[in-house]
C-alpha cells in the first residue's frame, strides 16, 4: 500500500497536465468487482496503516476470493427482481436466488518482450498507401493536442485502440452465425485484443485522469471511430486490419518516446499501478517504465496480428482459412 | 472415425426435412483452423480406414497442434502483403513474416448438470411482464414453423441466441471506454455467453444443414434482431437482459422436449459430433442425448445470469456493481 500512497503523492508529476484520483481509480479498476470493493472499503484505513505489502499481495487474495462469498452470500429467498440482498454498503448487489457465483478470477499473462518492435509493413499497393497516410494524417492533430503529455496520450488513445477488436470480432460472430461457419479461432483473437486495449486504458486510469473537455473529446472521437471503422471492415476488411496495423505501429512508436521520457526523468518513474502488477504478472516492486515496456510488446503483438490478418484478405482467403493467433493475452 | 461415417448414414434420420452434411460441416467445425483442414485432407483417406479412434483423440491431436507449424512454417521472407506463402492446398494462408503463432488450443469445459431446469422467475412488474409476454407471443410462429423438428429448431434458435451476449458484451465494453471504468468482469461474462451459444450451433450444424429458406430466414431474423436489441439494450437493460432470462426458460422446455423425442426413439440418438466431444470433453462413445443435455444445462445457467443482471439493474445498480459470474465456459 505504500506503493499506492506513493502514487498519490507522485502521480501528479507523472503528467502535468492531469490530475490524479489514487483511491477512486483503484475502486474503479475492473479487477475490483463490487465484491471486491465491498471488502476494500472497512479494510483499507487499517491496512493501509500496518501492511506494506497490501499493494499487492492483499488486494490480489482480496480480489480473486471476493467473488465467491459474495456471491454465494446470505440464504435469503429472493424470487423477486426488486428485493435482491445488499451487502457492504451500496456497492455490492447480491442475488441469493439464481445462485450466480464467480468461479474463477480474471485473466492474467506475461507480455513476450522479445517481439520486434521495428518490424514495419512496407505500403505495396494502393490499399496499403491509402491505410498508412491516413494513419499519417490521424497522427498530426494527435501530436498537436498532447506534445510529449505521453500518459493522456495513451490514456485516451487506448479508448480508441480497444475499438477495432471488438468490432471485427463482432462482425466475425454474425457472420459464423449467419454462415453456419467456424471462424478459425479470429473471433477469440479480435475479442482479445480489445479486452487487452481496454486494460491497457485501465491501468493508465491509475495513473492519469482525463479531464472534463478530454472525457467530451472521447464520447466524440468513440461514436465517430466506431461507426467509421464498422462501415470499413463490411466494406473491406484488408484495409480495416492494415489501419489497425499501421495505427499499432505508431503506438510502438509512441510508447518508445513515453520510455525515452522516463528515461530522462522528464516523467516521474512512479511505482506500478496493482491492477498492472496483477494482470501482466510484474514483480511487485514494478514502476511505470516496467508497464509501458509490457504495455508496448502487446501493441507489437497486435500489430503483427492485423497486418497477417490483412495480409490473408490480400491472398483472396478469409481469415478463417489460416489459424487464429489465439491465447497470447 | 467410423463413428463420422455412422454419422453420415444416420444423420438423415435425426430430423427427416434437414438434409446431411458429414465431412463438409466437420471441415467447417469452429475447432477447424486453415491449417487444420490442411492436415486432414491427406491425412483422411488412409486414417479413415484403418483408425477406428481417429474420430476424436487423433483429430484432436492434429487441431491442437497444427497451428504451430502452420504459423511457423517456411522460411520464405515477405514484407510484400501480395505474396504470403500457401501451403496444404487453396484452404491454408500462412505468413512466414509476422511471426504470428497460435498458442494454445480452443476452450474447453464441462456442463454443470446439477444445474435447476425448473427455476422460473415469476414475473412481478410491468417490464417483466412485458418480456414475458414478448418471448411468449414469440414462441408462437416457431412453434408453427418448426413443430417437433427439434434439430433443425435448436440449430435456428441458436443463430439468434448468439446475439445478445455479443450485443450487451460491446455496449458494456464500449461504455467501459467512455466512462474510464471497471465492467466487474461483465463483458466478459456476456461474450462468453455469447461464443458459447454460437459453439452450439457450430455442435448442431454437424448433425443437421440448414435448407436454402432456413438460410434466408437466417438473414432476416439476425439483421431485424441484432438492431431491435442493440436498441432495447441502450434503452433499457433491465428488460434486454429479462427478455433473454425468458427466451433461455424457453430453450430449456424446448431441448427438454428434444430428449423426450430422443428417449421414445422418434429422433435417432446418433453418436455425438467430434466437436461435442472435444468441447464438452464428453466420454468419446457419447451420443446426441448426451450432447443436447449438456446444451440445455448451458442454457441454464445463461438463463439465471440474464434474470440475475435485470436483478441488478432492477436494485438501480449498474453490473459492474456485482461480481460477474465469469468461468462458467
Amino acid at each position: 500500500m505504500n506503493r499506492l500512497l506513493a502514487n498519490s503523492v507522485l502521480r501528479r508529476c507523472v503528467i502535468n497536465s492531469c490530475r490524479n484520483i489514487a483511491g477512486e481509480s483503484m475502486l474503479h479498476s475492473p479487477e475490483f468487482s463490487g465484491a471486491a470493493v465491498f471488502s476494500l472499503k472497512p479494510f483499507c484505513p487499517a491496512v493501509m496503516a500496518r501492511d506494506p505489502d497490501f499493494g499487492n499481495f492483499e488486494w490480489r487474495r482480496m480480489i480473486s476470493s471476493a467473488a465467491e462469498p459474495a456471491a454465494k452470500a446470505p440464504s435469503v429467498k429472493q424470487a423477486d427482481a426488486g428485493t435482491a440482498k445488499k451487502e457492504g454498503g451500496d456497492q455490492v448487489a447480491v442475488s441469493s436466488y439464481w445462485g450466480i457465483s464467480r468461479s474463477k478470477p480474471w485473466d492474467t499473462y506475461e507480455s513476450n518482450l522479445s517481439i520486434d518492435l521495428s518490424k514495419h509493413h512496407v505500403p505495396k499497393n494502393f490499399v496499403d498507401k491509402f491505410a498508412f497516410r491516413t494513419v499519417k494524417l490521424l497522427r498530426i492533430p494527435t501530436d498537436i493536442f498532447f506534445q510529449r503529455r505521453y500518459g493522456c496520450r495513451a490514456m485516451m488513445l487506448e479508448t480508441v485502440a480497444a475499438v477495432p477488436g471488438m468490432v471485427g470480432g463482432m462482425l466475425l460472430h454474425l457472420r459464423s452465425l449467419r454462415k453456419f461457419q467456424q471462424s478459425g479461432g479470429w473471433i477469440k483473437a479480435l475479442l482479445e485484443e480489445a479486452e487487452n486495449e481496454r486494460m491497457h486504458l485501465m491501468t493508465m486510469v491509475e495513473l492519469v485522469k482525463p479531464t472534463w473537455y478530454e472525457r467530451l473529446l472521447v464520447l466524440t472521437v468513440q461514436g465517430v471511430f466506431f461507426n467509421a471503422f464498422f462501415v470499413i471492415y463490411i466494406l473491406s476488411p484488408k484495409l480495416a486490419h492494415r489501419i489497425v496495423g499501421y495505427l499499432e505501429e505508431e503506438a510502438v512508436h509512441s510508447y518508445t518516446e513515453f520510455l525515452k521520457d522516463i528515461e530522462s526523468g522528464a516523467i516521474e518513474n512512479v511505482p506500478a499501478p496493482a491492477i498492472a502488477i496483477d494482470y501482466w504478472r510484474l514483480p511487485k516492486d514494478s514502476t511505470l517504465k516496467h508497464v509501458i515496456t509490457v504495455i508496448r510488446a502487446d501493441e507489437a503483438h497486435h500489430r503483427d496480428v492485423n497486418h497477417f490478418a490483412s495480409d490473408i484478405h490480400f491472398q483472396g482467403k478469409e481469415l478463417r482459412d489460416a489459424p487464429a493467433p489465439v491465447g497470447y493475452h
